[in-house]
């Protein structure tokens, strides 16, 4: 096991942890008719996952002395963000997947509708966490995570991301094309965490292009790794089907570039990842961590 | 035609236009392959519907003299998540309807995922919109507007009361389930309108209990007059299909109060929206007409 993942061992065992148990006070279930929602929810959300977005963003907290309860319901945000687009992607229209995260996706296990509003229901709650006032104090960092969430999910990111993946099936996508794909569909939720950490440290726009220039060189690593990992993983280790970019025809980093040229270029964007931090002392170590952990994980 | 109906048409005329406006400058067409993904967002958002979420928010805003171009901005952020759900519901997975607003429903008409992607990017959309500093230049503002549009939307709002909706067919709801059902699935977003232009104006939460009782009466007056068209009205006026909560064996006011209780119900619940305005002059005269047009709409 390579140093960077096993140094980011504690780190991510504590910060899933933390958000499995702030989703489970989060999601309590009703005793009432809702109550298969609140249970497609948990199913999504709680026990799986790796929790990189809210490690990215209690690891950017901690550059700026964030106190970890705020961080911690950003990350939450996120997460429910994050899992509302699987749940939706993993969709019979869209990807159609039967396994995520080692388990069923929620339409095999509560049916199509309920995936839908389980969905549904996760992405207007990351906004309804965000926004509450235990969040932050200051309505201006609220009102601006609030802002850059619903840019990041929104037809200029996740949603447009998602909509360029469904035309990849029938148009042939340069590199520029993957690129621009990804950044939307994965890169500015990745991007989001660590905004979020600079918004909530108060940090002017201005000053953040560093933290903005490494968050977006390990969101393009990440999707390589993942590329990846789809071409040559296995389905135990990544707790999902895999193989199906090729098979579905679609253009992928790896596709463009072969195997092993993806892997050189992952490897390039995580020291520019890290070379963006220069301006930071050892307190971002998690961050390089996170931005080796990005490429050597095998799942 | 009613009078109440008829003083209201000038102003149901004027909020139409100006919600289609800025939807059309809001979802401009992209040069790349999310095409699809806003010509959907348009078909189902611009060019239909009553425009009632738009209204009461304009005439909320009216009564505490906000400047009418920020009182649009929450409105076409209301229409949006109106419209998402709208998308959403419609879905095969859910009710399934293949006309709407008189039109083809998104996923008879681009396709069952870029209708799912449709519906997220205008949820998205709204919190964005809302968030942003054009529309008010409090952050406090901005921040409250996004935490109640979050809950309104959310498994304690909209996603729950679809939830109880679909457990509909299968559990029989008393009256108490039904109004429960409708407080949530179509009352919470009723109500963020009216709450919106209170918060707008920055009226203390206890100060808004008058308001918030005209809310929920016109939201449920609203519901029954909706039940009526369906157990009543016609597919051509309503422009989607009717009947169907009959064929889905599904309780609703009518089927539990029969349509002269009901429709007795609703006119009582109008009168006592009326009765909650009573400190407020003629500036509530919209508020009153919306009211009254709740249950005179022939659509």
């Amino acid at each position: 096991m390579p140093r960077a993942s096993l140094s980011l061992a504690p780190a991510l065992d504590r910060i899933a942890a933390d958000i499995d148990r702030a989703l489970d006070a989060l999601l309590v279930v009703p005793d009432d008719p809702r109550a298969p929602l609140f249970q497609a929810m948990r199913h999504a959300a709680i026990g799986g996952g790796k929790r990189l977005r809210p490690l990215l963003v209690c690891a950017t907290c901690e550059l700026f002395n964030i106190d970890r309860a705020a961080a911690l319901r950003v990350a939450v945000a996120i997460e429910c963000m994050h899992v509302y687009s699987l749940i939706h992607d993993d969709l019979p229209a869209m990807d159609d997947d039967d396994m995520r995260r080692g388990k069923p996706t929620v339409h095999k296990q509560f049916g199509e509708a309920t995936a839908i509003l389980a969905g549904d229901a996760l992405h207007a709650l990351a906004f309804a966490v965000l926004a509450d006032e235990r969040t932050h104090p200051d309505p201006f960092v609220r009102a601006d995570l609030t802002l850059e969430l619903g840019r990041a999910s929104g037809p200029d990111g996740m949603a447009g991301g998602q909509m360029m993946d469904l035309a990849a099936e029938s148009t042939s996508f340069d590199l520029a094309g993957v690129t621009r794909l990804q950044q939307l569909k994965t890169g500015a939720l990745i991007a989001f965490c660590v905004e979020a950490g600079a918004i909530m440290g108060r940090v002017a726009p201005d000053g953040r292009t560093g933290l903005r220039g490494y968050a977006r060189d390990i969101g393009l690593a990440y999707q390589i790794a993942d590329d990846l990992l789809d071409a040559e993983g296995s389905a135990a280790a990544a707790g999902k089907k895999v193989g199906k970019d090729a098979a579905a025809g679609k253009a992928t980093f790896v596709s463009l570039l072969g195997a092993e040229r993806a892997r050189a270029q992952a490897a390039l964007l995580v020291e520019q990842a890290i070379a963006h931090l220069r301006p930071f002392g050892p307190e971002a170590d998690l961050l390089r961590a996170i931005a080796r952990y990005t490429v050597e994980r095998d799942h």
